[in-house]
């Protein structure tokens, strides 16, 4: 049966075109967006189209965070303005129209910052620590480089200084700045924080060590807009022996607002929906609950995994195993498994062998994904795809994620496995 | 040791700068072709730059197949024109200039051809057999439909038909045309022969179900001009300790062209450059003789792999292991290992723990790759690279193999992995 559901995403899969409306027809999902609102709706309507029992939306309130299209900043050298690519950071508060211009000092970790200390005060602090190249997994430099995006701006405004600037989080040398979330500490101002290419990360640097106190000008007219109305999307076939366990399969619906979101996370959305749609294809009737989840505000803000959660709490349903996609729409490699109970995550990581055929070759321990961990408090076993990694963090969070950069195969034999360890789910619990 | 190594290749690669120089400075390589004299000379002074004790030219004679740029070919329907994507094949004699029409007739395969038989003459026959997307591995599928494109001219003629039209061997609908080698038996007429893209196979042969008989018209001037001179290039660290030991690493340097070469393998070029410069920015000095060959002529001809195990045989050094890179600059996944000799074999697997870190996770029985296999009768042992295979057959052959497709980690990350193949067989031998 595995090799049929392979062999049938991979030959009749309809998850790439689903996601080339998702990117070309609906576009940036930005929690609190009308490109949002769209997504819930076209998302559930995929969903009725390859034979969910029901689809239903849970609702849950979002943060509504707005760039506002007027990001641009230049460091100031003798006069001249040199223009650098950047973008602000979500959830950050803008310049203001007249912007802010400052001195600019270039930090290469917290250590060097808190070396400085007061220094700092009245500037704006530039990090600009790179993704280490040298980490085989980018997401270990993606861990190991996100938390000067993360927290940077708090950590410098505690020494005064009015502006940050990060280097992009980005794995490969280019001219497109990488947003992404921050957050901000509330005993501190909440200063702009913006993003820069990191090709202009390493002329700044340059310019800055020809010539110290040089100023930059930052403009950004970015800003929380309160909070929204928004929506997870569910779609469920009925268990037909044990309708009360459920088998969760999910992405998340929203994406940033530089490009299409095409990877990060349409792809988890759209193969979530194949797994619904090679079951029904393929006749399998599942003995229990199978929910395809599109979760909402993963970017900035995790509503919609919070929210799912609660009200999987609520229903007194056993959720015995939840799956997410989110880490692109590459080659599958192996599966994550993260349980408390060691002997329900080695039930899951006992099928090693039967994904071997497909290229599936890690099994590791520790798995899950942003929206589903929250699960974990019930006892859920939380599984996360593994895709090839290399290539994610060119493109994450910038606005080279379209369409065009998902390979169709890639896309269709990642959703063929998340099928396939759903139906051994489904078949023998968890 | 091998950590180092990736690290280096991680950090400080310069594969990918020199492919982007071979893709857009020198581009398309086809043997006798300028752009292929130049390649010679190019990669020759890369190999200098990174630091080879020696870099010499092989002399081979190559076939010289010249396009001419003039393919063309449109179905016509009531009087109208249909224009079809096309691209003669490789090693195909031209219709001339005045082109050829004829009626066209599909066949799905060579039951069909075969039971049709006298009934194609006088027609050009159009092999419409798709590459099976339920292959996981896409050479599997690849060679399962590559027997159209490669006999499918002389099967036709030997029924009398005049012309051949095949499906492009891709692996995802679009509409470019995928070239690739074919050859004639010389029992029967040379007819021309072309692929059609995918997208118009398709419309071809809707256009056939609606209305039998329809007529093709065809144009190409391509055809064979002789032989002419050619070259491999060898880069060589000479062995220290047993410099009569020699380990072999390459690629082809000539391409299709319809592009640039990036992928097949362009790639495999500098990724066995790489292996040099590594080895020489780590300090690395080998007891053994490493060589990083750039083969000549494997599209079609594969005079240049021929003439290097002819001049391996003549210099009575001892051909220990030879690595071919010849499957696209993507992820690696991991090598196949080739030697009658099952010892010799084993010792290569048995290495393959050391390279799990590193997102190796299969050593396989059965490697090489075209330009080392006739290696084999020295007793050689032959590895093949093999990348993740789901993008190769999107742009093999086509307008679509150029640098753009190729990513940087991606292409820096197989690099090492061989550097720390090549490092193992010369510390410990084979």
């Amino acid at each position: 049966m595995i090799r049929r559901i392979v062999e049938d995403v991979l030959t009749r899969g309809e998850a790439y075109e689903q996601l080339r409306f998702l990117c070309k027809k609906v576009g940036p999902r930005l929690s609190g967006s009308a490109g949002n609102a769209r997504a819930v709706q076209e998302t559930a309507r995929m969903l009725r189209e390859v034979g969910a029992d029901t689809v239903y939306l849970q609702e849950c309130m979002v943060p509504k965070w707005v760039r506002g299209d007027k990001d641009s900043a230049a460091l100031l050298i003798a006069g001249k303005a040199m223009p650098l690519r950047v973008a602000a950071l979500g959830n950050s508060e803008g310049t203001g129209l007249s912007g802010l211009r400052a001195e600019v000092i270039e930090v290469r970790s917290y250590d060097e910052l808190e070396a400085l200390g007061e220094r700092v005060r009245g500037k704006i602090v530039f990090y600009n620590y790179p993704m280490n190249p040298a980490y085989v997994r980018t997401f270990m430099a993606y861990g190991d480089a996100g938390k000067y995006r993360g927290g940077g701006a708090s950590r410098a405004a505690k020494y005064g200084a009015v502006g940050m600037m990060v280097r992009s989080l980005a794995s490969n040398p280019d001219d497109y700045p990488h947003t992404g979330a921050m957050s901000y500490d509330p005993a501190y101002p909440k200063i702009p924080a913006m993003a820069v290419s990191t090709n202009d990360a390493e002329k700044l640097s340059r310019a800055l060590k020809e010539k110290n106190g040089l100023k930059l000008y930052m403009r950004s007219v970015c800003g929380m807009q309160g909070e929204v109305l928004s929506h997870n999307v569910v779609g469920e076939i009925r268990g037909s022996v044990f309708p009360d366990e459920v088998i969760t399969v999910g992405g998340h619906l929203d994406s940033w607002d530089l490009a299409e979101g095409a990877h990060d996370d349409g792809a988890g959305c759209v193969q979530s929906i194949e797994v619904l749609r090679v079951f029904r294809a393929l006749g399998v009737q599942p003995k229990r609950t199978i929910r395809a989840v599109m979760f909402q505000n993963e970017e900035n803000g995790l509503r919609g995994g919070l929210k799912y959660a609660e009200l999987a709490a609520a229903e007194g349903k056993k959720h015995i195993l939840a799956l997410e996609s989110d880490a692109g729409g590459f080659s599958p490699r192996g599966f994550g498994v993260e349980n408390s109970d060691v002997s329900r995550r080695d039930n899951v990581k006992a099928w090693a062998s039967l994904f071997l055929p497909y290229g599936i070759h890690e099994f590791t321990d520790g798995g899950g994904g942003a929206d589903i961990n929250p699960l974990r408090k019930l006892g859920t076993t939380t599984v996360g795809l593994s895709p090839d990694s290399q290539r994610y963090f060119d493109i994450h969070h910038s606005g080279l994620d379209v369409f065009e950069a998902v390979s169709r195969r890639e896309l269709h034999l990642g959703a063929s496995v998340m099928a396939a360890l759903i139906y051994l789910t489904d078949k023998y619990g968890n």
